[in-house]
């Protein structure tokens, strides 16, 4: 029975979301083999339908309905037990669990700040609407006017990535000396910078850098599989 | 051959230094004999003789001096594989050192921002003035000053602990069922908090108040076994 994810795709066969990312990476992790399945931001009654709640991916294995990209993950590293790890045992994903709040609350913050007005262009014409509509009610403000100080939302996001970069000058990988979950969390939010807007936040020569670049080319270059943010 | 800590110790027998409760907590869980050598805040000199720096807590075991208490740490995991585990391998190593260094640069700051000024109080006299000159020049200002902010400082450190709370609301400790050494270096920042000044940052009933109280509990009650904040 072939794994199937439902997953947001934008503009030209675009593949913006850090959600999806994360999970795709755990994917090609494991070695599973699964059958992406397309849905619109704009797609809400349809994921309803199907897993009772609104939000991308979906993980179907067989009658399996799995939503929420953490509940995924942990799906996947306990079906697939004797493929790579995710976790590393219990600490490994008690510590996950606590990077992938972080990574929501605190990491993607930062980014959104720096790339929201600028990410609708990734996003099929269609559903262009709904994501500002949604956003904006959500911000409490125009999406222009959540990017507007970009001087403080720099500084904020240096701040946020101090204690990723100084990891990254010990250690090759976040889980240490090979990838495993916490790093794809962490690596999806930087490619939802990363093709989410035409700016780079990342300096040369930086051990994040250098990490965010293996991980695109990992995989047989499954980060650079898809369109880039578009040129203008 | 007894392990000797030599460890930062404060005015009647206080014990504020998150970075020897971190290491008190580590050498409680692997439940290794260990004998207490204090330190003032001035004796810089004393403890550059033993390790060729100037930072406690310093750990001896026989003629090894091992300095940082993340180097302690995993020496204590090397050192006694067969005792319970601070890591839980090489995943829970590597997301231990990204928290080691979240917690100093964010979260070590938001508290700090929060109690420098009323910490001095815990200090013996004659180590007052080195702090004050030591933390006036690294800050740029006057403690008072550093602290005069207080609904800014505040509303950081609620954005800061926000992945931390949420964690804990879905899992009893931040390695998962069992505390381990990501737990011990959170809970020494927050312990330096309840130590070193005379207000309570946690709530009534959150997920933090209660690890945090548990973690105080932990070991016979060693988180209240030196005096608290000086009465005023």
């Amino acid at each position: 029975m072939t794994l199937v994810m439902y997953e947001r795709i934008g503009a030209d066969g675009r593949r913006p979301s850090p959600f999806s990312w994360r999970i795709r990476s755990a994917l090609a992790h494991k070695g599973v083999p699964v059958e992406f399945r397309h849905v619109r931001f704009a797609d809400v009654e349809t994921i309803r339908a199907l897993s009772g709640q609104h939000f991308v991916p979906i993980l179907t294995d067989g009658d399996r309905v799995i939503h929420d990209s953490w509940n995924i993950a942990c799906y996947l590293e306990d079906r697939f037990p004797d493929r790579p790890p995710l976790f590393g045992g219990g600490f490994g994903r008690g510590l996950a669990r606590l990077i992938n709040h972080w990574s929501a609350t605190t990491l993607g913050t930062a980014i959104r700040r720096l790339i929201a007005a600028d990410f609708i262009r990734c996003l099929d014409a269609g559903d262009r609407d709904y994501y500002r509509r949604s956003r904006e009610a959500a911000f409490g403000c125009t999406l222009e006017e959540y990017c507007a100080d970009r001087p403080r939302s720099l500084a904020e996001f240096a701040s946020v990535i101090a204690p990723l970069e100084q990891t990254l000058t010990e250690q090759a990988y976040f889980t240490g000396g090979v990838p495993g979950y916490a790093d794809y969390v962490l690596f999806s939010v930087f490619q939802y910078a990363r093709l989410g807007c035409p700016d780079e936040f990342l300096g040369d020569g930086t051990a994040l850098r250098r990490w965010r670049d293996g991980l695109v080319q990992a995989f047989d270059g499954l980060g650079d599989r898809y369109p880039g943010y578009p040129a203008s």
